[in-house]
């Protein structure tokens, strides 16, 4: 599993505007194969931003690139760049490899990067 | 959901020692309640370090900050310590409210912060 994250330093005025950007528009991520999950997070509050980030799982680094490379990709992101400037920055991408897992159902498991 | 983040800047020669810790330890995790999954990930290498993170979703901030007071927690952070240090500097931890979830399903949630 691949999780892509985006981590935003969103204005501290903007945040009901960011909020917005990202509850009204259309997702095309469940087409997309290997999709797994998506979450938006808010995090904590800093002294000159709020920091947000988003996370998405994928079954594997390949369905990630896949989608990176997809016309989904381009229309979501065409869209995301009308906006006016709402950060700090543009928002800094970090990719993860999950390597261990734990379940509720007490499994502790070790995973292969993928 | 909240999810609970550590980010670690793991020296470079210490990466397969501090996964065997992370491999070798057992987890109290599945016994507490609002838990919802444990994910180790392994990150972007740096110039000076590889990050690596860990994610715990709970179903509520209430459940994690029960976990942060429980025997539990207690237990496992004590072993933690033993070890010689394999970072830069401590974990910095971020804590998150999932606000939007996207599911393979194709539903695009917006999610009350709790």
């Amino acid at each position: 599993m691949y999780i892509a994250m985006n981590r935003f330093k969103v204005l501290k005025d903007c945040t009901k505007d960011f909020e917005h950007v990202w509850f009204s528009r259309e997702s095309y991520l469940h087409e997309m194969p290997g999709f797994i999950a998506f979450h938006l997070l808010k995090g904590p509050e800093k002294e000159d931003h709020h920091l947000y980030s988003s996370h998405t799982a994928w079954a594997s680094y390949a369905d990630f690139e896949a989608w990176t490379k997809s016309e989904a990709f381009r229309k979501t992101h065409d869209r995301a760049g009308n906006n006016k400037p709402m950060t700090l920055g543009h928002p800094e991408f970090e990719g993860f490899h999950v390597i261990q897992e734990v379940t509720p159902q007490g499994g502790v498991r070790r995973v292969a990067a993928e």
